[in-house]
């Protein structure tokens, strides 16, 4: 019996987790759960799920959902109740589903406290990644990952020798404006923007997906999961997301992971790796797909990637620089305050004038956070 | 350093396998060659990788090339001659590459003698698979797969456990005639049918791969290889031939190798497996291939394939005959003597006659093989 907290629970990710736990009583039980606003999903997965410790976004929330919960489950709240979610009682496993670089603190909480974690929160690794896998080699704990990318990678690495990797590559549907050109990308709408041609995901991500930020911070994720040099990290337009990802071997050997896009799949891996168990994900007929198609990635109609790329390989805070301006501009374009190519130019303009430290602390990088915030918010 | 023996080194992956030799040469060395008649070739080849024994495909061919080779170098002619390469010398592996079920014996006497097998010859496992598989458990040694199919099946299970295994999928480009229709087919002659789209094979093998008679016998060597039923061994056409084989796995996660088409890379990892070393072929481009497409397998289209794992499906001298029946009707063709069409006739007929023997001996096999080759010729 695999005991797991959750970060994010009403999330997409969180949500997900949740069937899959569901799918297998016997195997799997949730300690912890840690919402945000959503308290109404939060208190239905309670009586679901049977945590013995909940938390939400504020102390407010928390008032107001108190005399709703079972007697004995205890309740959280904020940035300390989310800590207390990863690193209290007595998980094993910590799923970190949480948006944001908000992510990050209670991350190495979990880590510290010697849990194995499944990592949806990729913004943990891009804003702090040498501090993540330094505390994980430290404490002996396994970081699984949970995005469809990265976990592809990870599957096709299964009883491979690190040495013999010569790249990786990163598959990108090219999101939801795939087919517009950038001159057609002036006058488009959140509405628009929220359509992803093949995954149904939280609002930030599919935005992140048709700017190609997401993949920009998969590439940084990947570069710190798998220990790799952004020369051997490289990114492919296949706008049909069949491929997940695939690795490239010496022997020029390419070993590659298919599926259909559902989300269940690389989160039950997570949780049951290194076995694999049965999933009601709809299988994959390559048949009935007909055609795979796959196109160079275009850095010119996508330059947001490239930027991340180069705040990848720059280090240091430049991709807590990155992350932070980018949470910012997407949140003021959901909010309807900024256009949609306006984010690629906020990133360019805060990444000019941030002064990039390196080897930053957790403190050094929680700062940089904040002063780039405020940053992106003036402009 | 491996010393290495190959059954048939003046072939196709018989040249490869030196090729890849010749690639590392501080890693392998050459015990011992057995050709067939092509004794020009077998002697440069002894003259380039210093064998300690040689053989030849008959006595007349030997007292041909005797005073040609190096002093020192041992001499062997005939199936006798085979078993030599096979199982005298000091080999630690040895590379089966004759073609058709004349590598029955010397591969048993290979595995007898405790060598790690590189197996190229299909029709080893197709012909008694039984035997072969139960040798190699008793005498420990290593049955790695040279096939393309093989070698991507037996890479996607690096690191998997045999029962996530939902089904393994063989890919077939559909061969030379894959754009015709039977009625078409009535009329095609030699050449047209040794045009094959995208793999330089022998003869034999092209005209397997245009039957579809390639796919039933690479079925019928996964069933003895992988240890799965019928039932979990699946085929689907696929043109480009870029990937090479998958596997599905219960989570439905597929795992699939790819590559371009070029025998030195399974060969290669046949011979340095576990590990992955660097090879000269050419690297995979998908930006470049663009597309790969797929279709359901046409059984009516292709009943030789249909034909072939009813064949796996009874056991038994079923697979011994179809396999000898089709060697002796794809040499007509060439010879030819028949029409194309005719060689699916032919296999039709013999196994409507064949009276199946359940769990033969080698006698058995070897009396099954000569009755139906006789059958075949006289049809």
């Amino acid at each position: 019996m695999k005991k797991i907290s959750i970060l994010g629970s009403t999330g997409s990710i969180g949500t997900q987790t949740l069937d899959v736990v569901a799918m297998h009583p016997d195997s799997f039980e949730v300690d912890g759960l840690a919402a945000g606003s959503n308290t109404a999903l939060l208190l239905e997965q309670v009586r679901r799920f049977k945590p013995r410790r909940v938390s939400v976004a504020s102390k407010e929330l928390a008032d107001d959902i108190r005399t709703q919960l079972p007697a004995g489950v205890e309740l959280y709240s904020g940035d300390e109740g989310l800590v207390q979610i990863a690193a209290g009682g007595d998980a094993d496993y910590v799923v970190t589903a949480v948006m944001g670089s908000v992510g990050l603190r209670s991350t190495l909480a979990a880590i510290e406290a010697g849990r194995d974690i499944g990592l949806a929160n990729k913004e943990t690794l891009v804003t702090a990644g040498h501090l993540v896998t330094e505390q994980v080699r430290r404490k002996g704990v396994k970081l699984l990952p949970i995005d469809s990318e990265h976990s592809a990678i990870f599957q096709c690495l299964n009883g491979e020798s690190r040495e013999d990797i010569a790249s990786i590559t990163l598959t990108a549907s090219g999101g939801s404006f795939r087919d517009l050109t950038r001159e057609q990308l002036r006058n488009v709408t959140v509405e628009d923007a929220l359509r992803h041609p093949n995954w149904a995901m939280g609002a930030k991500i599919t935005i992140d997906s048709a700017t190609m930020v997401n993949k920009g911070l998969e590439v940084i994720e990947a570069h710190w999961l798998f220990d790799l040099p952004y020369e051997q990290i490289e990114v492919l337009l296949h706008p049909e997301s069949i491929i997940h990802s695939f690795v490239e071997f010496r022997d020029s050997s390419i070993i590659a992971q298919l599926g259909n896009p559902d989300m269940r799949v690389p989160i039950q891996y997570a949780l049951t790796y290194p076995e694999r168990w049965h999933s009601p994900a709809q299988r994959l007929s390559l048949a009935q797909a007909g055609r795979l198609t796959f196109r160079e990635m275009d850095f010119a109609r996508y330059p947001a990637l490239k930027l991340a790329i180069e705040c990848g390989k720059t280090g240091g805070t430049a991709t807590t620089a990155f992350n932070a301006a980018n949470e910012v501009a997407v949140a003021r374009f959901l909010r309807r305050e900024i256009s949609f190519l306006r984010i690629e130019e906020i990133l360019e303009e805060v990444l000019g004038r941030h002064p990039v430290q390196s080897h930053p602390s957790l403190e050094q990088i929680e700062e940089c956070d904040r002063t780039v915030r405020a940053l992106a918010k003036s402009l």
